[in-house]
C-alpha cells in the first residue's frame, strides 16, 4: 500500500512552519502557542478524515479511525509534537503524522480494520520546558501521579495545568488511553548507526536501561607553581584517568553499551590552581538489566581504585536508574514482515534515548520503528532524514498496523 | 645576633587579629579599612624605632633606618600586608615583619650598617581585589604605567586611586624606590617541597617562567544513548587523553617543571549529552626560558596530535607568558652564608609562585628567603609556619643584610 507522499509532506511543512527560529529550527514548546497551532491542525485533520478526537486530562490527543469489528481493542500508533528550543523538524511531529498517514491512506484504499485505530499526540516529551520528560505517557502508565504532573512548572513558574487550560487542552481523564492491543512508536533514530551502516530501517527491539552517577572528587587546592607534579593531589588528573578507564571498560562490552560524561566542574576553578574538587556525571547504558548493573559495577571500582591510587576522597551517588525495556515480540515480529513487504533494508536495532512507547510498553503491548537520521543529529536544527525514509517509514508503519490487526 | 622573637610575635599577632574570617583567615584586601589599619600600626612601630616613613603615589610604605654611610645605596628588604580573601597568616606580612624585626634587631644591639636600611610594604600584590597582582612593584619596576594602575578597579567599581586617598596612603612619586644597592624578600615557600626534605630554610635562586593556554576542542554533540563508543566526537575524551600526556610530559622534564589545568568547561554541559566543545587553560611554568618554549611547544604537538587522532578542530590561545627570573648571585651567596651562620638546614629552591621580588629584580639586585609551609599550604586559613623557622628565617636575613652591606 502506497501512501499519498505529497499529503503527509505537505501537513508536516505547515506544522513546521508554525515556529522556526533563526537556525532554521523548530520551536514548539510544550504547550506554548506554537504547540496550541500545531495541535489545533493535527484536529482539523483528523475531523477531515472523519476521526473523533478526544483529549485527555493530560492534554494527549486521540484520534480515533472507526474498525468493524465492535469489540476490538483499539491499535495505537502515534508520538509528540512538542520540540526542544531550537530542536529538528522530525524528532517526535514524524511519529504522530506517520499515524495519521497510515489511517488515511487505509481510508483512500478503502481498507477498514478490524480494530479501531488509534493516533496518539503525547504532551510533553521533551521535557525542556517541564520536567520530568515523557510526563504524560507517564501518568498514562502509572508513573507519576496527576497532581504533581499538573503541578510541573516551567522556568517562569507557570505549570502545566495552567498552560493546559489556557491553550484549551485540558480534556477528560475518562479519554486517557487505558486498554488497547497495542501502541506503535515511528521515531528517528536520533543517532548515526542505520546511516553508518546503509539501512533505510530500524527495527527496535529494546531501550537501553540507565544508571547515572554523580561523582565528587576530592584533594588539595594547592598552587600551581610551587607544588611539583609529584607532590599534587589533583583531582581533576584522577577524573580524567577514569574517563578514559570508563571508556576503554565500556568499548570493551561493546556495542550497545555507552557511558557518557556529560558534565565536569572543578573547585576553586582559577589558572594557577590545581583543582581541589572535581565533580562530574556518568550516564551509562546498557540493553541488559544485568550487564547493567555489571558496569555499574565496574565504573565504580575503576573510581575508586584510581581514586586510592591518587590518595583522593570520593563521593559516588546514583541519581538514575532505569531498567531496559523489551518490545513486544509480536509489535517487533509485525514490524519485520512489514518492512519485507515494503522492501525495505532493515536491521534491528536498540534504541539510546527514552520515547513515550518506553512508558507505554508497561501496559500496553508496543514496539518502535526508526528511520535514520542523516549524521546521526537531532534535537538541533540540522536534524534530517531523506525523504524518500520517511515515507518508506511510514509505509512500514501501514504494513505494521494491518499485521497487527490480523493478530 | 638573635631576634626578639617575642616582639616579632606580638606586632604579627596585632595584624592578624585586624579582620578574622570565621575560618581564622586573613581578610585585609588591598586598601580596604583593615589593611589601613595595618599599614597603621606598620607606621607606628617604624616610627617607634625611629625609621622615616614615606610613602609613594602608588601607597607602598618605606621605613628608613639612617646607616653610617651618606653616600651607601640603601639595602631593602620588605613584602607586602594585603591578603587573599579568607587568606593565611604569613603569606606577605613574614617578609614585611621579618624586614622590620631585623631593622630593630640591628639596632638594640648597637649594629649601624653602611647603608641605610629600608623595610618595604609594597601595594596590591596578591592581584584579587585590583587585577593584576603586584601592582605597586610592576610600577616601580616600570611593568605597568602609573595612570593605568590607577585605574585599576575593584568588583565595585571603586579604583586604586579612589582608595588610596580614601585611606590617606597617596603619597608622592619621588618617594618610589629608585635606586638601592639591594632588595631581599623573605616569604612562606607556598609549596610542600622544604616540609617533605626536611629543610628549615630556602635560598631561592630563581623564580619559574610562565606560559598559559587556553585550549577549546571541538568535537559533536551528541546524545549519550543512541550514539555508539565508536562514532562519537567526543571532545571531554580528547581533553582528557591531553591532560594526562601533559603530566606525563612534565613529569618527563622533572622538577621543577611543572604544568596544571585548573579549570575547564564543558558545552552544552548535560548529563545525556556528549560534550560538543571542551575548554581548558594549562598554566607551564619552567626554570629556563628555552626549557618553557620547549616544553609548551611539545604540549602544542601533543594537543595538534590528539585532536588529530579524535578528529577534532582545536583552537590553542596563549593568554601569559613571563620568562623565568634568576636572582642576583651576591644576593644568593650573601643568603647562603647567612643561613650558614645561623645554622639552618637550607637548599637552593626556585620559586614557582611570583613576588614583588620578581619585579624588583629587573632594576635591583635582588633576591629571596623561603621558610617552610606546613603541609604546603598558602592563601587559606590552614597556611602555616612553625614558629621556630619563622625565627630562623628572620635571622638569617638579619645576617644577610650585614653579609650585603659588607659587599
Amino acid at each position: 500500500v502506497q501512501i499519498n507522499s505529497q499529503r503527509m509532506k505537505k501537513r508536516m511543512d505547515a506544522i513546521n512552519s508554525i515556529a522556526v527560529t533563526a537556525d532554521g529550527g523548530m520551536m514548539r514548546l510544550t504547550l506554548s502557542d506554537a504547540d496550541k497551532t500545531a495541535r489545533d491542525l493535527l484536529k482539523n485533520w483528523m475531523e477531515q478524515e472523519e476521526m473523533e478526537v478526544q483529549v485527555d486530562d493530560m492534554g494527549t490527543m486521540y484520534g480515533y479511525m472507526a474498525g468493524s469489528d465492535q469489540n476490538a481493542l483499539p491499535i495505537c500508533a502515534g508520538s509528540h509534537m512538542d520540540t526542544q528550543p531550537n530542536g529538528g523538524r522530525y524528532d517526535g511531529l514524524f511519529g504522530v503524522m506517520a499515524a495519521l498517514e497510515a489511517v488515511c491512506t487505509l481510508k483512500d484504499n478503502g481498507i477498514v480494520t478490524k480494530s479501531p485505530l488509534v493516533v496518539i499526540n503525547w504532551t510533553s516529551e521533551e521535557g525542556t520546558r517541564f520536567s520530568p520528560s515523557m510526563l504524560a505517557s507517564g501518568v498514562v502508565a502509572g508513573i507519576y501521579e496527576t497532581e504533581w504532573s499538573y503541578n510541573r512548572k516551567d522556568i517562569d513558574g507557570i505549570s502545566v495545568l495552567d498552560e493546559l487550560k489556557r491553550i484549551g487542552y485540558f480534556g477528560k481523564k475518562e479519554n486517557r488511553l487505558q486498554r488497547a492491543k497495542y501502541y506503535v512508536e515511528a521515531h528517528i533514530e536520533q543517532g548515526g548507526v542505520l546511516e553508518a551502516e546503509d539501512y533505510e530501517l530500524g527495527i527496535v527491539n529494546a531501550c537501553l536501561g540507565i544508571t547515572g552517577l554523580r561523582i565528587n572528587i576530592v584533594g588539595e587546592a594547592d598552587h600551581a607553581g610551587p607544588t611539583p607534579m609529584t607532590m599534587r593531589k589533583d583531582s581533576l588528573m584522577a577524573a580524567a584517568e577514569i574517563m578514559l578507564k570508563v571508556r576503554e571498560l565500556v568499548l570493551n562490552y561493546g556495542d550497545p553499551a555507552v557511558a557518557t560524561i556529560g558534565t565536569i566542574s572543578v573547585l576553586p576553578g582559577a589558572q594557577n590552581i590545581i583543582p581541589g574538587e572535581t565533580s562530574f556525571t556518568i550516564d551509562i547504558r546498557h540493553d541488559i538489566p544485568e550487564g547493567l548493573t555489571s558496569l555499574e559495577e565496574e565504573i565504580r571500582v575503576v573510581i575508586e581504585r584510581t581514586c586510592k591510587e591518587y590518595d583522593l576522597k570520593k563521593k559516588i551517588e546514583r541519581y538514575w536508574r532505569a531498567d531496559p525495556v523489551y518490545f513486544n515480540k509480536e509489535v517487533i515480529d509485525a514490524v519485520e514482515q512489514a518492512a519485507e513487504k515494503v522492501g525495505v533494508s532493515s536491521r534491528t536495532i536498540t534504541s539510546g534515548a527514552g520515547h513515550d512507547a518506553v512508558y507505554i510498553s508497561r501496559i500496553i503491548p508496543t514496539g518502535m520503528i526508526f528511520v535514520p537520521s542523516i549524521n546521526g543529529k537531532s534535537h538541533c536544527p540540522q536534524e534530517d532524514t531523506k525523504w524518500e525514509d520517511i515515507v518508506k517509514g511510514t509505509e512500514v508503519l501501514v504494513e505494521t498496523l494491518l499485521e497487527l490487526d490480523n493478530n
